[in-house]
């Protein structure tokens, strides 16, 4: 049981990340949980309101190697999310990376963004983006699209230590690729996340080594096609590691 | 209510693909879908045997637009996989594919794999090697890595006019990265998906066009680290649209 938290509002509710946050703390924190995370996917049924709301956490099945959650967001009675988490008894074992961070100047050579007065859950991150960018006024008329893909630093704002709470939100951290390609309308145009799926690559010590450093974040999106557009990220640490992978699905009303 | 198909079996169960076609199938041919789908999360969480099993759905939240069910597959008292889809009432909107179609050779330019005598699934579709493909020989010692990106051309064999059932199947369709780069060992070492998630850019219409006639899929991975790894996937259809695009985690022992 919780209350939701003002500082992480978007339009029309707590945005994602949030969401995705609470639902891994409330399986972190259990005593019955086996090991770190692998994967979590949340599915958004319905904008939270602002109030008091439950968590449900069933474990439909464990065995000694992974262990998988059923998670349930309720409030008013209505579901506003599910998701399901696999946790792991993670062991060293091979390991390999096929990819590399990209080249980019360091974060001190790149502004931040300024988030006053915007959305209150912007001011919750520090931004800096290197490529690609959200636009707050509106596409002239004609004006080609924006770019699909952004990279840039992101870190929770006031600063704290790296863990897989905060990444999970973290990971929904990118803005839509649909309002950075069109720019934004008078009115807005609905949209949001329905499906999110992140997958952790690093475990509790790499996260710890991050400490509170911005990560770097890489997002595209693919294809946007009869209301909805997926969109990719990647979210690397500053030792060059692959931290965290993930793809989510947004609904756009038109 | 159903039995397992032997035709695709795997190691130690039917292929993760069947298990999430299954999924589909009771949710698309559920008198009470809102339309096609757009999201398809899988969680493995225990190899099915041979015999019968049974299929639970529910529909934690439904709207207008979209449309949540929580799917569990049962086997002999014990839940085998959970599953979520998002269905959708999919309308036309604003389009646009960021991506292209790698270019490659005709289907017909490239040789058939033959799955003759090795596992059962493989004879259950063709695939077509165009880079990358399985290590069925133990790699020697000191030999390097494989590749992690496989593309190829893969239809369901016998032929069949493609739908959303058999497209979340085919998604699951490329060998594990892992296998593919390191090569088959003796004993072979335990591997198999934990999760995967789909989404589903086209329409019936769009699946209906490409009848029958075989997919361009291709495959990678980003990171293998503490007993898993991740792949992605695209498939493209014939006139070059990305029909789906996916994720998914791997498990392996060491």
């Amino acid at each position: 049981v919780g209350a939701t938290a003002d500082a992480y509002w978007n339009f029309a509710g707590p945005f994602g990340g949030y969401v995705a946050a609470l639902c891994m703390k409330a399986v972190v924190t259990d005593v019955r949980v086996l090991g770190p995370p692998v994967a979590q996917t949340v599915n958004y049924c319905g904008a939270l309101a602002k109030g008091p709301f439950e968590i449900t956490t069933r474990i439909p099945r464990g065995g000694k190697a992974t262990q998988h959650w059923s998670i349930e967001l309720i409030q008013d009675g209505q579901v506003a999310a599910t998701a399901t988490i696999v946790c792991a008894n993670r062991r060293e074992t091979f390991a390999h990376q096929a990819v590399a961070m990209p080249s980019v100047p360091p974060v001190d050579a790149v502004p931040r963004m300024k988030s006053d007065g915007r959305l209150p859950w912007l001011s919750s991150y520090r931004f800096h983006f290197i490529e690609g960018g959200p636009r707050f006024t509106p596409a002239g008329e004609g004006e080609p699209l924006g770019p699909s893909k952004t990279v840039m630093y992101l870190a929770d704002h006031p600063a704290r230590p790296l863990d897989v709470v905060a990444l999970s939100s973290l990971a929904d951290c990118f803005i839509l690729r649909l309002l950075q390609m069109r720019g934004a309308s008078v009115p807005m145009i609905p949209m949001s996340t329905v499906s999110m799926t992140t997958y952790f690559h690093a475990g509790p010590e790499e996260l710890a080594a991050q400490g509170d450093a911005p990560l770097l974040g890489v997002a595209d999106g693919k294809r946007f096609s009869a209301n909805f557009h997926d969109q990719h990220m990647d979210l690397w640490g500053r030792d060059g590691g692959l931290l965290a992978t993930g793809i989510q699905t947004v609904w756009y009303k038109a």
